[in-house]
């Protein structure tokens, strides 16, 4: 079986991660998979995913890092040539990566107990999201 | 349905990215398949995939971050034994990473509008590169 | 098919990388697959997956290069809260990711002959690692 879901959600402050792993939960139960795999992508290029122990330390710690690694206020070309001042955010989100991909065994997916599934919002203002999932494998 | 297409392209300036969306779609439509994933994957060990807005500022931005990153110029100790002087391609490349995986919904590549899929060449001298793109799903 | 096959190992010094390719192949023979993809996926959130050319050199050069982007002793929010002083292995391995997929044609995973699979451990302390591989594809 192949079938995809859409999620879609709004962010309200940029450099935020959002716990997306209940939405993907809920995906995969209404497909009906027992085996297989959920490739989740962002469609757009200010975004990315990653899994994370998602608790409030590391959800300062992470965009803390980010700003070192890619800072936000450097001379971008992108900034130059587009006005939008968010170079900073498609670097980012190219260095992470648009998809994640999390195997699904027993009709669970396969995570550690501290291992969240994050969308990584990058952008400088607040965004519509849309993620694509597409599940692909074994019904029950 | 898998199949799978081999899309080689000659890199001629280290460095650079090179915009492979449209070779990836060419390749999709000819395996008539409507709804899965594309799963490309860098032969090699100094390229690298991911998406980015494919515009001359990002093209002139991402290269300048890696090289912030990870100079090309420090004292790897892969370059003390190769002599090759490409240490800082095999670690961008390994941080980058050498796989991703698009869905596709009706026959098509769910990207954003400004979201190219782009192969990353990480060494330090023209190379004929080789990616493998496996498509998984059902046929039309 | 879908067929999973759960790899184990314990890593005894950390910010090490470990070869992993040989038990995906040994895995793979297993399967009895032939062509699709093997997706390995990471249990936990102090480790990540990517290739990489595995010789001495660049065995040093890695590890080298995360204690320059993400320093063990900086002063996270992760380490105040839970106190394991480990919040430097939380953001490498967010920032390389938890899972890599690799194509498989005829039987064989395809790989570049520098290319080598890895498991980055990013914890600092030993641990017993378990990776999920799950291979999709057809049989032969």
């Amino acid at each position: 079986m192949v079938k995809h879901v859409q999620i879609e959600f709004q962010t309200d402050t940029h450099h935020k991660m959002v716990d997306i792993t209940t939405r993907v939960e809920e995906a995969l139960e209404q497909t009906g998979m027992a085996d297989g795999a959920a490739l989740i992508f962002v469609i757009g290029s200010t975004g990315a995913l990653s899994t994370i122990e998602y608790e409030p330390g590391l959800q300062r710690d992470f965009p803390e890092l980010m700003q070192r690694l890619i800072p936000q206020d450097l001379d971008y070309r992108h900034n130059q040539t587009w006005g939008d001042g968010n170079g900073h955010s498609h670097l980012r989100a190219t260095l992470l990566g648009p998809s994640l991909t999390v195997p699904v065994v027993d009709g669970k997916l396969v995570l550690g107990t501290w291992q969240q599934i994050v969308f990584l919002e990058f952008d400088n203002r607040p965004r519509n999201r849309r993620l694509l999932v597409q599940f692909m494998g074994e019904t029950r």
